[in-house]
């Protein structure tokens, strides 16, 4: 009887506050009471005793007793959180109900925020830190995580060393498992720094009078020569998918628009498996009508990447700071105004100096005036040279990301070349006709998103610039 | 003797001032001058004297004897010009010459502005006109145009007049030959605005903290049941065209990205031949996570709109002004907070006032809570009725343009729903696998940018909003 009680008494005595923790129903929007919460990138010490309220995820936990310290972390911000048993709130039960949340379990957690003895170097927030008053469970994961989230957050020089201890969580492993992935604080850094270069290669050529078109990605033939092109079954035909917008921007061209950009998928058939083909691909496209000279889209070209560049630069900074983080490596150089070399000069240095365009100091640069046998049958030749084309190509970290050219504006020449090239005059009629009703002078380029992220990061594999990338081998998730 | 130094004496009369126009060389980017001109639109009375150089499409010629008169056009701005024979300039041959130019033709004008007698009601420039001093052809058409830019310009109440003299340009005319037709300052209005949705609605949401995502179009399942999805060979194996970013956007919610938008063609197998559905098209979709209530993303929705809506009026006025010359209609209405009513009440209304929902003064209204069975597997249920769904839609003069809802994040009752609609679970494993690993709760929508377009200027066909549109029977050009 007497133990009874005591067990009773004992179990109660630990029950107390049991209103501070436990398992939220499903959220149905049930009710709207206007909550606030914090976000963990606000806290700091000079908020030292205020009660906040965070919704996060449980980076990491380790409980010993009657003591937990957790780690939380929201988008690419970690906080520490200390949960211990005291008299009134925080029970053993609370601890032990906090212990067996699983990792990347979604929790609202409120908590007194105060300053750590030392500085914690293995949060964001390094100092301040969070006394739990109480914590819910939003959303719980279900069976094993496929790695943790330390092991896939760890910087590349830890692993690389000779007697490292960790093991690398592969990219296999990590596009396997991508929603996990995807969520490491590098991950959350590279696709900001992905959106903002499209928010900046927009907001530069609006400021120019471009607009922004949508041409279809479902062709009736395949335009571009046939090669390396999708088939779609379409109703009771076959259809192609769009592998450039090249076609239809120029088509905008002769439509009178001038200045078109467009951001939109692009498909390749390539059975290329390499670190940096992709079947599937960002292209930030553009096309401009000039007046006299096709480096007057050289020129705008060349002002859009240096926006670019500093726009990443001045509005990024935390993110590129992230992801080298896990991705040590060298700055991004480039010139206010942009090396430009003609091919014949490039391949002469390259002779002469080896790989000595490092000299110039930038990882940057544009070379002008390709061979025209080398360039689809739709560049214009040099005026001056018949070998040699008004084309261009752009280099960062010495791989291309831009190609380009001033087009074959008038139908004649362009079928005379077409037939040079070896094209079937009858699958690009639409086009050749397109510049029988008029065209201006025009030129413009194609440049790969994800190489552009790539490159300015200096990672080693396109599809860690991509949410979920698509190869001859890999269609999921 | 005599007749034969007569007649050379006056062909040389006639052919003074040769210099003054011909031909140009095609444009191969032969030199940089840094040739300055002046857009059509900027020409106005106050610069009378002024020597211009424009480059323009001849828009109509109308040559008799001596005196010639000209409308250029620059995209969505016209001008007279007239060419009259003097003695030191302007010979016969000029005039000859200048007669025989095709419509639609690139020239370069440069000439005198000067004050018209009286107002010029048929151009876009009213209170000047050009006296063209010098002529060259950049670019000429060949062969004959399907239509004449001024038929095809020709405001709709003239050709629906009973007694009208002029026929009409049919759709199925301008898409076959939609490079000509673009060129409409009507056209140019539309696709201006078109542009104008996609940069209000990105600028509004970079501000509320979204990201922009580019989620794949190629998947390795047909993920949304099965039904209108287009198959592509891929390899040697199959693929599917996505018909939204639904799952993918998602995904990116369990990855804690939080707040995603993307803009993003769409693909649809849907054998509808109506005015309002095409087979591609783009897709302005956004996905949010929220803290307590799906009503948190409504809100959002609701100022987006507002904010757009408030953008067209403000930044695209003239651009709605030209489409309504070509299409005239009333002004689209809508109130600063978006009427919201739930799906029974508004059925309700209906039922008791017929379309009486017009005494709101609003062309724009969301209905809200739809019933359980008529949305798709994944809409959340509504907690207090399960006979309802947290789900919405939006309406634009009657006709839906945006579906949204908060999404089921719990894998047990995804399970649970997509049973009973019948769907197959393991074409959707790994769509549910996501939730596994926690995700908050989220809603979101999808947006048909072509029908906004449309129902926002009332024009009759879809096809009108998109370049170059896709249907079961078009995909050409």
């Amino acid at each position: 009887q007497k133990e009874a009680e005591e067990r009773i008494r004992r179990e109660a005595a630990e029950n107390y506050g049991s209103e501070n923790y436990g398992k939220l129903p499903l959220n149905q929007s049930q009710e709207r009471t206007g909550v606030q919460r914090t976000r963990i990138a606000d806290i700091n010490a000079s908020r030292a005793g205020e009660t906040v309220s965070i919704r996060a995820r449980v980076h990491t936990s380790r409980v010993t007793g009657k003591i937990g310290f957790f780690v939380f972390r929201h988008q690419d911000s970690t906080i520490q959180g200390v949960l211990q048993v005291d008299e009134k709130i925080v029970s053993k039960g609370f601890v032990k109900f906090a212990a067996n949340v699983p990792d990347e379990s979604i929790v609202i957690v409120e908590g007194v925020v105060s300053k750590p003895n030392e500085e914690i170097k293995s949060t964001t927030v390094s100092d301040a830190e969070l006394q739990i008053r109480k914590l819910y469970v939003v959303h719980e994961t279900l069976g094993r995580l496929p790695f943790s989230l330390e092991d896939a957050s760890r910087c590349e020089e830890e692993i690389n060393k000779e007697d490292t201890q960790f093991s690398r969580v592969t990219l296999e492993t990590r596009l396997n498992n991508r929603i996990v992935d995807l969520r490491t604080t590098a991950n959350h850094g590279i696709f900001r720094i992905q959106s903002g270069v499209c928010q900046l290669f927009r907001e530069f050529l609006l400021s120019k009078s471009f607009i922004e078109i949508h041409t279809p990605k479902i062709l009736g033939a395949s335009s571009e020569g046939g090669a390396n092109v999708f088939e779609i079954k379409y109703f009771k035909g076959n259809a192609y998918l769009a592998q450039s917008p090249q076609l239809y921007k120029q088509m905008c061209i002769c439509s009178d628009f001038e200045r078109v950009f467009e951001i939109a998928p692009v498909f390749r058939a390539e059975d290329s498996n390499t670190h940096r083909h992709m079947t599937e691909f960002v292209g930030l496209d553009l096309e401009m009508a000039f007046e006299e000279h096709y480096h007057e889209v050289l020129d705008i070209l060349d002002e859009l990447f240096v926006f670019i560049f500093d726009g990443l630069k001045s509005r990024f900074t935390s993110e590129i700071e992230t992801v080298k983080r896990q991705y040590p490596t060298t700055n991004f150089e480039y010139l206010p105004k942009t090396l430009r070399l003609e091919y014949k000069e490039a391949v002469q240095l390259l002779r002469d100096h080896g790989i000595e365009i490092e000299k110039y100091n930038t990882d940057f640069y544009m070379l002008d005036k390709f061979p025209l046998e080398v360039r689809p049958f739709y560049t214009m030749p040099d005026p001056n040279d018949k070998n040699y084309s008004n084309s261009y190509d752009f280099f960062m970290r010495g791989q291309e990301i831009l190609s380009g050219a001033q087009r074959v504006h008038d139908p004649t020449l362009l079928e005379e070349r077409a037939k040079l090239h070896g094209v079937d005059l009858r699958t690009i009629q639409a086009y050749v006709d397109s510049f029988k009703r008029g065209a201006p002078p025009h030129a413009g380029g194609g440049i790969g998103l994800e190489r552009v992220v790539m490159l300015y990061l200096n990672l080693d594999n396109i599809r860690r610039c991509s949410l979920f990338p698509r190869d001859p081998k890999r269609l999921e998730p």
